[in-house]
Order: structure tokens, then C-alpha cells, then sequence
């Protein structure tokens, strides 16, 4: 009769109450109040919240919607030696964070978290001791904030194999690239990205792929049921995107994003944080402005997108106050074994290829000669008029081949004299599911 | 201390089993069979099959897969009255499977369901019943599926406020709106769709919106808390639509999809299903072939979208599975509270009125006349070249009217002696989210 005990649903208690704290009070913070303060949902109670400079927040136009009865504190004892039932960290980074919500997972508190580097970097042994002391720990705004891919893959998708994963998990990227599209240039938009506070003064983490990357590894280990350390996974700036290759990318009816990508193969994972051409038919080139899109490619279901705003107070509010309501409730999700796997930064693919040189007879021919060399095929080749002849920009693509063995011919290539810019060379996604 | 207790995590009882039967083993049940045999889920056994004709289906292709310890039957009781703990009903319709299942539920099995008629019509008592025998009832095969969106806005958009939703819920429908762009005409799509199997004998279901309302009241319920009756939301025949009025959308940067739209205006709720105009750079707009797609528009998280497969065996089976799982670990969904409300067709849009006209002086005025009267603004007139002065097909399009304004308008219209066809009304689909 163990089989029957198993179904039996885990009645609600009615009238009961959770007590939550925040860690953190800032633009995710107060929204939380906000949203909270509007819905008013029945079983959840905001207590505490936890920040610096509590005097200053506490005036804040944010703090408005926070309960006169709430409990403002500097000192994280005030919550972890509180009855509160539910942390919720909006702080972000590894340390101190880590180390305080060890102790309320350890002492029995549920916890709610929107940092991915937590997730993606110590998502493993959290997990364990959260099932330890029998509490939750969720994480669905770690990653695209509003948009539901993380509950909607692992209480949706559990029953597919998913075989590749694609995503535009950076806003800051999506942004800079899109304003590209439309004919502004890296430095430009870069400033603009920067005044409007969508990039930091140090851009590195959103162009360069870290923050990507720890969001993709959070998603491999639902998807792919694959734990992937994220400092092994391959990046590649947009900072040396230019102008010109979205003229080219348009001749090839693609655009450029910066796509995190992982796939299965046996038991390694292909896994890569990039700009790439992606396809103008492709969902990947629908994601506008700062939106954040997740492609799931499943061995029975297909592709199945999702999308929507993956940053910005309200929307990772509502991914934050979500999983709120599922401790609340005393929801858990779907189980999967994960395990360990090794990752490789290796696609096959084909692949755009972008020289700027001072043009002179033979310079194709050279190219064409350290492709053939390392056994690649050209697929095409691309001048646009108008360029001055001692300073051309041109473009080869080339059929399927491995990244690595690109990337070895690039290496000889780099070394023309011919050369003026370091050559660029960017992966085009081929769409994984065809059956359209 | 009872909000302690809420909190604790239901442990999993690691190594026990739910035994499962299938209701029904046509394209989504053999789909169901093989997605199990090839991921052996643990904690998941097939146990019982029932369906008419078992000689038949034991032996029909899709049974490979089926273990030959599974029981196979011709009669509901051999079900009813097992030892299985999971019923997954594949078999559509209400009668008799409603009451099978209320049989089923009441003496303490789950519910698995892809019945979108049952959990639109049926769901509210259902979902008591359950409750009350302490069991699951989950359904995320019933509207698109494949595609997450009930698991997806139950877990991860409980947070917000929806305001709006708008759905591509009908396969067919989208099927046969995407080939008439390509310049097919109605009668030939449908018949092809027929030949393939994506449309009916009887097409009506689907081409009149019935399938779609269904599945629109089952969203309601999960995004806008509401509970409609299906019967009393408005829908409107795709099969109206001709070759022209493709044409027409097009110089309007616009395409045609049956859309599924149900809107809150305080306690009421705005819904209907109907062809309509979709602007390209929508969402709307990029779902291809049979897809399916939902946008929730919420008041915090901006829009939301999700998209892939909506129909075919195996991408529902992924759905179907998926929910199993979520039983089998005991995995319940967070429940807010619903409220019955009323429906009205009546939405406030921009509407396109396509006219075939004899033509002579007047008819502009007259039409311009009848829109004046009803306080109607007209926002632009379309006529393009080629065609006959005596069977002329023109559009006008108004400004945001209510859709009963246009309706009595569209009325006085048609009565005109000038007009050889009834003239085709549709509402233009306005984006929510204006934050791009």
C-alpha cells in the first residue's frame, strides 16, 4: 500500500502563514513589496527585510509599499535567528550570501533566490541541504526573470529529452545587438546601454558571457539534467561585433545575438556562450530590446519557446513572488536525476567568417587554402560595394565543420600580412527543429 | 509553529511506485507507451490498458512498446476496480469518461487528462472532487500540448496580475491561415488538411472555434481566475476568410490568425475566439504551420510567450508524461482562488471591414455614413488595383469601436444593394505590451 500513501495530495493549511524576510532591498526588493502589497496574497506575511543603510531605504519611494509592521534590519542575525519561515536573497554574489543562507536552509528556512551565480556555481550541494532539512529552495527569477522557463521546464518538459537548449539569457547583449541592427556601432550603444543603466561601468560580465553562462548552466541542469561547471564553458565577446557584420548578416537573412548554447552529446555536453548569425526566421531573431528567449529542443516535443522580459524589477518580481507562492503552498517540483557531465566549447556548424584587409591579388585564394587545408568547405563569399579597396572588409561561410578546426585555419589566416583587424569568426545556428 | 510545519518539503518515498493505466491507446496513448519505455522513469509502471477492440491495438505498431506484463482490457471495470493509482484518460468528449473518472477519483486514483471538453466544461466540480479525495487531477495536455503553459503560468506566473491573453490554440486553424497567406484559397487548404489528417470530416470544431473556446476557458481559469462558461464565449468561422483578405492584411503590415483572446474589465471578462488581424511584429504573427502560442500580458511582468507544438502524438504524450511525473512525486500546483464571471464578446479595437461591391457613386459615402452613425471613425481606406469595377473587394478600417458598435453598423451595411457578398468584419489584435 506504499504505492497509494505516495499520491495522497499534501492538504493545504488552511489559515496558516508564512513569514518572510528580504535580503536586499533594491530594485528586485521593492518591487517584491510592490507586488506583494497589490495582490495581497492570502498565506504570505513580509517581516523582515534585511539591507544596509536601512535609515535611507526605509525612506525610499520603494519602501511605500512595505507593512508598518515589517521589522528593518542591518544585522543578518535579526533574520537568521528570526521565526521567519522563507528568506528571500536578492543580493546576488557568492559571498557573504552563501554562507547566511546555508545557516537558514541549516536551521530549517525555506529559501527563495533570484542569484544565478549562487545557483549555477553551488546550486548542487544547496540543493542536498535544503532536502536535508526538508525545506525549498527555489531559484526561478535566476534566470530570464519573468519569463517561467525554469518552473515551466521542470513541471512541464520532465517528460521529453531535451537534446539542445538555445538562449538569449542576457538583456544588456540583446539590447546592445539589436540597436546594431539598426545601424548604430558597439561604442554607441555600448554608452547608451550604460546611461540607461542596462550595463554596468564594467560591461565585462553581460558582453563577455559570464552572466550568460551561469544562467545556461543553471538551465543544463534542468533540461539536460547535466551539472556543468561554468568556468569551463567557452565564451566569446561581442565587443568585436562591428557594423559591417550586420550588412553581412543580413545578405545571409540572419542577424547577430549573443546566443547560449548547450547540447547533448552522449555524455558530454557541447556548451558555448557566443555571438552568432542566427536565422531571421528563427525564434532566436524575434527577442527585441532587452527580452530574453529560451528554445527547448526535445527528442518528442520539438522546439518549444518561451519569452518575454528577462530583466527589470517587476518582471523578476513576479518570477521571485511565484515561487513565493509555491513554498507558500508547499509546492515541489519534479526530480531528476542530474549528474556530473565534462563540457566542450566544440559545435558542428557552419560558420561566417569576417576579414577586413588591404586588398591585393591572392588574399582568397590564401583563405581559401588554410580552409581547405584543415579539411573545411566554403559555403560562400560575401563583398558588399563601397568599401575603399586598402581597408575591405569580405565574408566567407563555410559548410558544417567542427569549431576547432575553424579556429585552427583562423589562426593561420590571422597571420596575413593582408590582415588590418583581428579576423572575426562567429557560429551560425542552424534551427533544430525542421519539421515546420 | 504551524506555519513550520507548512513549510516542510513532503519527502518522496524513495523506491515506491505508482502503477498507471491508460484510457485510450490511439496516436497519444502509443506515444505515451514509447515516451516511457525510452526514459524508464523511475517510480512509473504501465500497469493497465484499456480500449475497444484490444485484439486490434495489442497488435497495431504503436504496442511495441508496451511492456507485456501490461494488462490489456475491454472493460472500464477491470480499471476501476484495480489496484492502479494513476488513471490517464486519452479518450476525449464527456460521456462516458466523466463519469469514469469521477468514479476513478472518488475511490482515491489520480487524474491525468488531455480532455480539454472535461476541464472546461467539467473542471470546477472536478477539481472539488479531487480535493476532497485528497488526489491529484492535473490536465497540461489539454490546451496546447506540448507546450508548457499550464505547468508554466501555474508555477511561474502565479505572481502576477494577467490582464490579457491571447492564444494560436487551434493547430488546424493556424494550419490553414498560414497556407492561405502562401495564396491558397480556403476549400483547397481544408481538403488538404483533411487528406493530412489535421482536420476533421466535419471541420467545424475547429474552423468555428469551439476547440480553441474550450481551451481558452481553461487558461482563464489559470491566468484571470476566472471561471467562464464556454457556451457563452463568442466565437467567429474562420471559413469566411478569402485569398483577398490576405492581401488586405498585408498593406496593413499584418497577417490572419484565428486568435483566442480573453481580456479582465473588472468582475467582467472580455473573451472570443475569431479570426483576426495580427500585426507582423507580434508574436501572433511568427507561429508557423501547426503551432500553437500563448501571450499572458500581466500588470508586472509585461507580456509572456509561449510556443511549439501544439498537437501530434508525441509532443502531447511529453505533456501527458510530464504530469505523471508530477504526480508520481506527489508535486501539487499552486492553487489561487477562481471566481465564476460573465463573458462578453464585446472588446474595444480597431476593426477591418472587407467589402464586395458592385461598383458605383456612392457606396464610400454610404458605408462612411452608416459608420458615422454609430460614432464609428474610420482610420484608412484600401483599394488596390485589378480588379473588376463590377465585383470590387475594398477594406475599411476603423479606429478602436466596441465590437457591438461595428456590429450594428456592419448590419445597416450589408443591406445595401451594391454588396454581392455578406462583408467580413474582423477585429485588428492591438499589442498589450507597448514597452519595446
Amino acid at each position: 500500500m506504499a504505492t497509494k500513501k505516495k499520491q495522497v495530495v499534501k492538504k493545504k493549511q488552511v489559515g496558516s502563514t508564512v513569514k518572510v524576510a528580504l535580503l536586499g532591498f533594491g530594485t528586485v526588493g521593492s518591487s517584491v513589496a510592490q507586488v506583494l502589497a497589490a495582490s495581497k496574497f492570502p498565506g504570505i506575511e513580509l517581516t523582515h527585510i534585511f539591507n544596509r543603510d536601512v535609515q535611507r531605504k526605509r525612506s525610499s519611494p520603494g519602501a511605500k509599499a512595505v507593512p508598518a509592521s515589517v521589522v528593518w534590519t542591518e544585522d543578518i542575525n535579526d533574520i537568521l535567528n528570526s521565526k521567519v519561515d522563507v528568506v528571500v536573497e536578492l543580493m546576488g554574489g557568492l559571498n557573504p550570501v552563501e554562507g547566511w543562507l546555508r545557516k537558514a536552509l541549516a536551521s530549517g528556512k525555506s529559501v527563495v533566490t533570484a542569484n544565478k551565480q549562487l545557483i549555477a556555481y553551488r546550486g548542487a550541494s544547496l540543493f542536498k541541504l535544503a532536502a536535508a532539512n526538508n525545506v525549498h529552495l527555489v531559484y526561478g527569477a535566476a534566470v530570464a526573470g519573468g519569463v517561467p522557463v525554469i518552473p515551466g521546464m521542470l513541471q512541464g518538459l520532465g517528460g521529453d529529452q531535451a537534446r539542445r537548449l538555445s538562449g538569449i539569457l542576457n538583456g544588456t547583449c540583446n539590447y546592445i545587438l539589436n540597436r546594431m541592427e539598426g545601424g548604430a556601432d558597439y561604442a554607441t550603444v555600448l554608452a547608451d546601454a550604460q546611461q540607461l543603466g542596462y550595463a554596468e561601468a564594467d560591461p565585462s560580465a553581460d558582453v563577455d558571457g559570464f552572466d550568460a553562462r551561469a544562467k545556461l548552466c543553471i538551465l543544463s541542469r534542468i533540461a539536460l539534467h547535466a551539472e556543468l561547471n561554468p568556468d569551463a564553458v567557452t565564451t566569446q565577446t561581442i565587443s568585436t561585433i562591428e557594423a559591417i557584420d550586420f550588412t553581412y548578416a543580413k545578405e545571409l537573412n540572419c542577424t547577430i545575438r549573443q546566443v547560449s548554447q548547450a547540447e547533448r552529446n552522449g555524455k558530454a555536453i557541447h556548451a558555448r556562450v557566443a555571438p552568432m548569425l542566427v536565422p531571421l526566421s528563427s525564434p532566436m531573431a524575434w527577442s527585441h530590446g532587452t527580452q530574453n528567449m529560451v528554445v527547448v529542443s526535445g527528442r518528442f516535443g520539438g522546439d518549444v519557446v518561451f519569452s518575454g522580459h528577462g530583466a527589470g524589477g517587476e518582471p523578476t518580481a513576479v518570477a521571485v513572488v511565484s515561487d513565493l507562492l509555491a513554498v507558500a503552498q508547499n509546492c515541489s517540483s519534479v526530480q531528476l536525476p542530474v549528474r556530473k557531465r565534462e563540457v566542450t566549447g566544440e559545435f558542428m556548424a557552419p560558420h561566417y567568417l569576417r576579414f577586413v584587409v588591404d586588398d591585393k591579388p591572392g588574399i582568397v585564394s590564401a583563405i581559401a587554402g588554410a580552409l581547405a587545408k584543415v579539411g573545411a568547405n566554403i559555403d560562400s563569399l560575401l563583398q558588399t560595394p563601397g568599401h575603399p579597396k586598402h581597408r575591405l572588409p569580405f565574408v566567407v561561410t563555410t559548410e558544417p565543420s567542427l569549431t576547432s578546426t575553424i579556429e585552427k585555419a583562423m589562426k593561420s589566416i590571422a597571420k596575413l600580412d593582408c590582415m588590418l583587424e583581428k579576423p572575426l569568426c562567429l557560429q551560425i545556428l542552424v534551427p533544430e527543429d525542421k519539421s515546420e
